[in-house]
């Protein structure tokens, strides 16, 4: 089967918003083995999206839309595929209905442009919108299938798992299976990643490797394609092994992970808590940390210490050491992480000091990183880093190899 | 003039990454006053992207390439469209300089597939990469022009508003000027405002009026055509101004700004500074402040208090405030916003303390959220929340009202 995505809203065009459904979609087309060939993006323009419709019914047998379903006048998904296929919009009482209770439930005002949100096109199976008011669709015509999102994320990613995913599974033929395995990587570049896996990639068929960088990873996507479930683990299996052969030192993960979760799967594993004492990360460390639900059981606080002040007066970094070495120092990322481990009562501290621009700061260059880690009673253990890009990108990066660093340590790799 | 942005990378359709690169070029259009009716995003197959380019030289007289320029064998925009144009590809000798330069610079090994990168079409006018290799181009053939730019976006962004800008520039017909502005505003949902606004948004022409809901917030793009700068800033300003009558209590700033950024411009204004206490948010605050460039004059530190034992413990909340009302309440959000003032002695303090979920705690359900915000000797103010969404969201929303909240305080509105 193979799909085109068009995503529907001038909002794109105009740049105000990126096409993060189109990823969504293409990430879960990829796993159910649909081909996905061209990313479509129209604006709220009727004669603009008949031809993107077009120009998809020739290259593609399922024609995805997200976007246009909303309440607004400039809202024309529906309208124009019905007048493009002939087929009437009709009211769906149901969606009628969980639009009323969505309004009650929600307490807001419900407002006369609401309702155009229940028309759905005749003949065509509804998808339940369990996060918002306008109903997907899906409908078979000549040969082809038209699958209508909504436009929001937020609606429209529940509704094709919960719905949408189910639908198509019944349409596929299923004597092909797509498998794929994603191993990621840390502290390489991508061109010298493929240098070293130079070979994989040249004689590559099936299993497929495809790399991608990223916020200063390298991702390898590895794809199989076999009638057996079993083949296709063993393809990938084979190829893994070959990657990790060359590459393996900088692996760090497979599958929906990240540095930050690896590093709270490490951390409860071994029923560690930790604490952490951040300057040019701002909080970014703890902030990431929580994103994860259960990080509670092993994050027990931190202190941005920003300004030198708070250093001294919270953090109780002894003044020679800012006065001889400086905050940007391995001294200070030292002190940071074994008084912020002790001040939190945890068993391990991590420390974060560096400059990270736009301006240096106490002589040292933009990119100077110390990142401190602190476990038990045990000497601390600083790191040093050079690091380079934005401002964004070294704070990112900083994290980054905060997490890689206490992993490794966990793990006494270092 | 008529563009179509052509991304360019398997990665997208197989849903790895978003096409951002097809906002950003979309952003500076608009405001170049450049249409843009379609974005396509084809993958790293020479038949496929041939046939995107034929579909995009029927609707457009720019075309815009974005990835492909780099130095691995997937990596074949250049290869492709100089097949299509039959013009040959040669080494220009700046950017293999500069590659090489690149090389030493960052100290990184330098590979015989990074040459690759030096090829150029023929006739086209170089845009120097300034954060990568690849250099990116524009040539005119049969009366379009055809810009290829690298993907990632760390070197495609300030290549183009370095480079690739200026060149466009010179082809524009200037007769029309496109002016812009938008309005964000917080607090209220998109249906609501967009009801508020009706008789605006029907009665539109020039200029438009364009609503969009985006992480809790709705914006609303002004834009005006006419010959004449004076008359769009007119045009922009009377629209403008019958929004605010309608809907301007909800609103909160204009343009490139986020509420964040708005508080810094607050405090900075009165040279107060601030200190943060966090809980459910984990230093989701204090980060985003700190994202901020100059932030550290107003930003003296934080703690983030995610465990019961660190409020008592480093933060001093009294056992009574806990043992009697809980970790999620008033009292303790006071305390919070009181005691991280005077120990970071900061003007202000400000504090988040409510449940994220996924479960709900103290018996309080997921969602109810308390701000604390301490201003010098002043009684603290407190407000409660009860939100909606996913963790992710009910811990950016927090901010967004932290934010919000202060502001409105610093500017005695409440």
């Amino acid at each position: 089967m193979d799909a085109e995505i068009i995503a529907v809203g001038s909002e794109l065009l105009l740049g105000q918003i990126a096409n993060t459904n189109g990823q969504f979609l293409s990430r879960q087309f990829a796993e159910m083995g649909i081909n996905v060939f061209y990313h479509t993006v129209a604006g709220d323009n009727a004669g603009r999206l008949k031809s993107a419709i077009e120009a998809a019914e020739k290259r593609a047998n399922l024609i995805v839309f997200t976007g246009g379903l909303g309440p607004t006048k400039d809202d024309l998904t529906k309208e124009t595929i019905s007048k493009h296929l002939g087929k009437k919009l009709v009211y769906d009482e149901a969606a009628l209905a969980s639009i009323k209770a969505y309004f009650q439930k929600t307490g807001r005002e419900m407002t006369e442009n609401n309702k155009k949100q229940a028309l759905i096109l005749e003949g065509s199976e509804v998808l339940p919108n369990d996060h918002g008011m306008a109903p997907g669709m899906v409908l078979d015509s000549n040969g082809k299938s038209y699958m209508l999102l909504p436009g929001p994320p937020k609606e429209m990613n529940p509704m094709f798992v919960s719905y949408g995913h189910k639908s198509l599974m019944g349409k596929l033929d299923k004597h092909e299976i797509i498998e794929s395995k994603v191993l990621r990587f840390f502290g390489i570049g991508e061109a010298l990643l493929e240098t070293r896996i130079a070979d994989l990639l040249d004689g590559q068929g099936n299993p497929t490797i495809a790399p991608l960088a990223s916020d200063g990873e390298v991702t390898l996507r590895i794809t199989a394609k076999n009638e057996s479930r079993e083949k296709c683990a063993e393809l990938i299996q084979q190829a893994e092994k070959s990657i990790m052969e060359r590459v393996g030192k900088y692996y760090y993960g497979e599958g929906d992970t990240s540095l930050i979760k690896e590093l709270v799967k490490e951390m409860t594993a071994r029923g560690l808590t930790i604490a952490s004492a951040e300057s040019l990360t701002g909080g970014m460390f703890q902030e990431q940390l929580t994103t994860i639900p259960g990080a509670g059981k092993i994050f027990k606080g931190g202190v941005v210490a920003y300004s030198t002040e708070v250093k001294e007066k919270v953090l109780k970094i002894t003044p020679e050491t800012i006065s001889s070495h400086g905050v940007v120092s391995m001294e200070c990322a030292g002190e940071m992480a074994v008084n912020i481990r002790t001040m939190m009562d945890a068993d391990v501290g991590i420390s974060f000091t560096g400059v990270a621009g736009p301006d240096e700061q106490e002589g040292k260059p933009v990119g100077t990183v110390f990142i401190g880690i602190s476990i038990g009673d045990k000497k601390p253990i600083i790191e040093r880093l050079n690091l380079s890009g934005s401002r964004a990108q070294i704070r990112m990066r900083s994290v980054k190899y905060g997490c890689r660093f206490l992993i490794r340590r966990l793990k006494d790799l270092i």
